[in-house]
């Protein structure tokens, strides 16, 4: 693996690594010293030509943790503003002897272009492209979704366990995940559509048809446009193992939006028929888990109740986040392919913490 | 001490321990390698829901200098800009592992919202909230007053001593100390007015009747509209030790303030009446002292010649804000409040820095 | 050396010194971790009046890569847009205990004036003052030139160098670059001008009539209306060994500019007369090279195939930018006049890159 740029292209074995190794750094982040000298010496660019200050602090924070330097390169105010050209742009970036670059851009493909048109040896880290793909984030939903419903390591919805690396090599096969609200513009739908069936699960997509692409069908994954009816499993899947609320972005709601034309009459109406709410919560089995990408509309996709319940792990999702962007850097930048499928190679939680305390 | 969000809950006896410990800092800071290992491994996010570059460097560089990781959370152009609730924002930051939060905010109150709403584990440090509080810039005029007036290492003014810890466990007992200017829109003036009682000294609050806040009254500390009687001593407390003059926020001085209505005619007429000039820099006694808080408007407050006059201890202000923030993050990370009661404790002073050199 | 604030007044000596030491730099840069400790501890603030991503997050990269803190001062949204003066924002600066401040500022001399106005002990680095100078710039640039002109190792252009140290000592006496453009505008030309200069080389600026300033007959180079001359070498100074295109700032093409006046028709006109394309490149002696500032305007000042043919050194121009400002910031932090001078003293290279790797 030499760049991370979508869920649609990686292989099961990958994800798996991904997830095991994300486990290992979560356990040095109950530590009092939570950083590794991994990749001391290393740089990494957080590249973004659009605002995300929570996506770029993870990605900042699981960087420093592994010790690498991080530059933050915002593209406003930049060169870039002033027409610079992502070719040049990239060749600046390897020239300042970047090892990896996060890059998160309004255009879809805009990774996948600097990966592999020649101008980096950098690793390429898609933090969210467009409508197509936040990689990252899938990997942290599965990341989450492995705790709480794998077969190895099944934790109550709010309990935490006494080893993030019980669930080893596990994936989800057979679990059912339905994925709510506005699919049509989300990069997270679509990131968690490809992942989850790759690693084994069932996927409803429920959503009013407004908000559905075009060619959804193709899709590995069931269509719903009646979120009781899946809730209460009485769709194609059955019922759901756990339910992730996609952000509504209000300026797609009303009539002002780029299309000239609302997705959706009103908030209120949609809140009624697709908000996770205290009664929704009560049609869910007693083991399954709410997610959200964050950040929330509290009161639009989502009630206050359902969003603090113990059944949402809204919270540890941003805790994994960190420890997959860890994972995600330091099998990019540290870990060859074959060292990490080789278990004899020391993986980050044998480093003691003594060794970073004491430097 | 769990947290430091205002001077008015805060005890003598921490006050005067922080004031101690940032000595022991401050002479760290005249080494040729200014760096600590004590916070390396610990994350600061610095939360600005507020532009204020001057403050939030420092506190930058004060983490840095105990080698902490730095964090910073503008809130511009971040997910709070796309709605997202102060909790979310806590829950995300305490997810991430953040150990302290140094947060700026327009709301009053807000940081002590986040310390104890249950959102968050980390040290939460108030950097200015609304027109309430700014704690670390009271402690760092009571450092630099009790430098200059402390009985037991008077400094002339512009003098520094051979030891920042010849003050050690000394308050400002017996000062006075006039605050002058806007003290109604000031929280600059109300975290002093706590401290600075708390510490002993007497306080003149001297400004306009329309720049005083409705129930100053009640405040530990006399009230004067005429700067020129207070600085000749003919107020309620006699001749003062120090004059802090207040930044006047010049969009509060026109009638296009958001009141709709001037607080004060206009900048010549400020001037004249609670302006420090070279004039009353002479009716203060020999010892006496001038602060402010930065930044100043030059010929407004403070005339230039005020402002660099040998008396101004302004520059000197800022180098021990740094210390009184190096102090505040190891007192609140590293010390815990029994260690540090303890005179046993090694304090960072006795880090040596061949050790951080070396390392 | 204590600042770098022109090229102007650049000794000979130094400015080789600056050459030689980003030479050891560089091959510390080809090293997989790619960090020195010279820097641990000091702290560099990049205080810049104007965006500058590129040169921004280049000083910040060698800053990082000796080891040094860095402290990013935006001058937007800081005390400085609420009317702080420069004096005020530099005593700020050194009561923080910075070591070097680089300065971007659109007044001509205010890098001057913060190093000898006695507000600092910092060194100061200019890093673009108005339209006056950017001496970085000039150095990166020399240092492009000499790695592939200098008689001792004369690369191809496309070709780099088993050792960029074996050029230890050249200038680049008898060689002849043509700089073209808006040299009216342009710190980067005057720069260029006086270090070429300086290091023994002939100048010829390439211009339109309108984008040469007043005065510029008495500057050490010649100067010519006509690029396709210049370039067949009919020109004074004979044909050219490299071409330096200057960056077109768009906002100067048409009417409405600042001065009211167009000082040139319109980009078409420009790209037939003043711009690099295929034909043009065809001209010139076949070991000739091309340089650019960046960020590049593709298709106006330069064409697609000019920017990427083998001749074009630019990517290259930004690696050797990260090398020469951390040559730069290691003699003035690091190294003394006489500590330079002799060769006995250890230079950065002979820091084995383990002591890093396992600090």
């Amino acid at each position: 693996m030499r760049h991370l740029l979508s869920t649609q292209d990686l292989a099961r074995e990958d994800a798996i690594r991904i997830l095991d190794t994300a486990a290992q750094m979560a356990a040095t982040q109950s530590r009092e010293i939570k950083k590794l000298p991994t990749l001391r010496g290393r740089t990494v660019v957080n590249l973004f030509y659009e605002d995300s200050t929570r996506t770029r602090i993870s990605f900042e924070t699981a960087a420093k943790r592994l010790s690498a330097d991080v530059i933050n390169f915002s593209a406003k105010g930049s060169s870039v503003s002033k027409g610079e050209s992502l070719k040049d742009t990239a060749l600046t970036l390897q020239a300042m002897g970047a090892d990896a670059v996060v890059v998160r851009h309004q255009a879809s493909g805009a990774p996948h272009l600097l990966a592999h048109a020649g101008w980096l040896d950098a690793a390429v880290l898609n933090a969210g492209d467009g409508m197509h793909q936040h990689p990252t984030q899938a990997l942290l939903d599965a990341y989450t979704l492995r705790r709480h419903l794998s077969g190895a390591a099944l934790l109550a919805p709010g309990a935490s366990g006494p080893d993030d690396t019980a669930a080893r090599g596990a994936d989800l096969a057979g679990r059912h995940v339905a994925i709510v609200g506005d699919v049509l513009h989300s990069r997270v739908a679509r990131s968690n559509v490809h992942l989850l069936h790759t690693l084994g699960a069932r996927v409803t997509l429920v959503a009013p048809p407004t908000l559905l692409p075009v060619g959804v069908g193709t899709w590995p994954c069931a269509v719903s446009y009646d979120l009781d009816a899946t809730l209460a499993g009485h769709g194609e899947h059955g019922p759901a193992d756990a339910v992730m609320m996609l952000r509504v972005q209000r300026e797609r709601m009303s009539g002002s939006g780029a299309g000239g034309g609302a997705f959706f009459p009103n908030p209120l109406e949609y809140s009624r028929k697709y908000g996770l709410d205290a009664r929704r919560l009560g049609l869910l089995a007693e083991h399954a888990v709410v997610l959200h990408p964050g950040p929330m509309n509290r009161g639009l996709e989502i009630s206050a109740q359902a969003a603090d319940s113990p059944r949402a792990v809204i919270v540890e999702q941003v805790a994994n986040g960190v420890a997959v962007r860890m994972a995600v850097l330091y099998l990019l930048l540290a870990g060859s392919d074959d060292a990490v499928a080789s278990p004899a190679v020391p993986v980050p939680s044998a480093v003691p913490a003594e060794r970073v305390a004491t430097s």
